[in-house]
């Protein structure tokens, strides 16, 4: 009987690989170039023969393995057709078939991988016993996956939860990179707090810490920390914005919890302090109790959600 | 074989009710008072002794029936649990149960009556042959029907979908019936449209049809076509909130087409033009080809989706 399962996260640069049991415990974990080259030709080629050199080493037989998981940086529909993913030099294909066909016929699931590392959170991480869930990534961008009663919701083109890209500010000038003006990716992701920082820090005269040396997202939580008067606007300003963002999904979505995980989580609980009030004060009655919670298993979560998309 | 299929919709005045065969025909539709004295108590008998008198009248057998299917104005969640509705007196309430036992062990399903209505677009209505549709209904409110995978997507508490109430306006002074301040309800219901037109009339002194008499959101679209040149401004104003909501809307769910129906949507495609262009402006690229559509099936769009409830 299968008792085994894979989970694969493609990423831009690296492709992370899991094995797991069934319980969701990490046998093995590791990783392998993201070869792009040629349309990304060879990334599945590459995952196969890792899956296969793996299976070997674990002495597993095909009759072992439950299947592979995979998520794909893009829209991957409900078939597991991806649309298209521009950092690996994807254009539309079946992702399922193709690897299903690299791997003797080994069962495979797909899925955009904002989306399958909510599903790892769910399964092993900060939203663990919960069957309803939004997880935002607040990385570089920012990421959603929305998980309704204990699956993904990939939306009809393989875009549902986009949430970095929901409109949120009518007077901005600057360009998100999707070409819009004013997504709450343009505040809300690291990138987005060192863009208010640097407008706070110009629009006042007030000593800061951040006027002595690189703004990021740590050095202002940081600051936030420290009482730093400017940091606090800030992460006011940045509250503010991620805060009714997430009041909109919430009265769409009625979540049970909100997972808030990506580089800009390793902030802490203190996100919540300017994230919460801006939600209680504009999100609908019905869902003002939602739960927040610090995304736990960082890097990971997409090899958990991969694997976890096999056994559902 | 069962061949028949009851769909009840209660309002706060009335219960509408239909009869229909497996395809969706409508076979009779009546209507009762809904007595909403004794907390609602005489609402589910009278159902009841209704769809009984039906069967009578009709001379259907209880095998001939695959059910009846209930839509309630407020939350029910994914088990048929009333979580409350207020017009009806109703607190928290097992109508499953209740009701099935009302009428001999019957199959039953409940649901909240802005999802089931639209779940009655996509199976007769505007929404025919989609399986990811968003519902909004413009009327004295905004409610706001969501439909995942052919699915009623209920939402934790029984609140998902109440699009009516997302924050578009941080620059509120009048509350909403919620108690929040600039919900998408403020301004584009009925009454929301009214709101618009006064204000605008207020700020400008330009002559106005509108000036001269009941300030309605029917007269302001009649003016609208009319060329009324503050009427086209009130227009313009409700479109950037309806248009970005609904955008908001789409970057989250990624649905297939929206469905706009209520009272104000009589006032037909002219809708579109106001709000398609800040939907397009701010809606996420993957969403921008979303449809729009026009309800069709008017207020017995709850009893269709409550019919097809049961058949799912």
């Amino acid at each position: 009987m299968a008792n085994h399962v894979f989970g694969v996260d493609v990423g831009g640069t690296t492709v992370k690989l899991g094995l797991f049991d069934l319980d969701g415990n990490v046998i093995d974990k590791w990783e392998i170039p993201t070869r792009t080259e040629n349309g990304g030709k060879e990334i599945l080629p590459d995952i196969a023969k890792s899956i296969r050199e793996k299976m070997k080493e674990k002495e597993l037989a095909a009759q072992d393995v439950a299947g592979v998981g995979v998520g794909v940086p893009g829209p991957v529909d409900g078939n597991g057709i991806v649309h298209k993913a521009v950092n690996l030099g994807w254009e539309q294909f079946d992702l399922k078939k193709e690897l299903t066909g690299l791997l003797g016929g080994m069962r495979v699931e797909g899925g955009n991988d904002a989306n399958v590392a909510a599903l790892g959170e769910m399964w092993k991480g900060g939203g663990q016993g919960y069957r309803n869930l939004v997880a935002v990534t607040l990385g570089t961008g920012v990421g959603g996956g929305i998980i309704i009663n204990g699956e993904i919701m990939t939306g009809s083109n393989g875009a549902g939860g986009e949430i970095g890209h929901i409109h949120v500010e009518d007077n901005e000038t600057e360009r998100c990179g999707c070409g819009n003006l004013g997504c709450l990716e343009e505040y809300a992701s690291a990138t987005g707090i060192v863009r208010l920082a640097n407008r706070t820090l110009a629009a006042s005269d007030k000593e800061s810490v951040l006027r002595n040396g690189e703004v990021s997202a740590k050095a202002v939580f940081d600051a936030v920390k420290a009482g730093d008067k400017l940091a606090v606007e800030t992460a006011r300003k940045f509250g503010e914005y991620l805060g009714k963002g997430l009041g909109v999904i919430a009265g769409i979505l009625d979540p049970e919890i909100i997972v808030i995980g990506g580089g800009v989580s390793k902030a802490g609980e203190v996100l919540f302090e300017y994230i919460k009030p801006p939600f209680e004060r504009t999100a609908f009655q019905g869902c003002r109790n939602t739960i927040f919670a610090l995304a736990t298993l960082g890097n990971d979560a997409g090899i958990y959600g991969a694997a976890k998309m096999v056994l559902d």
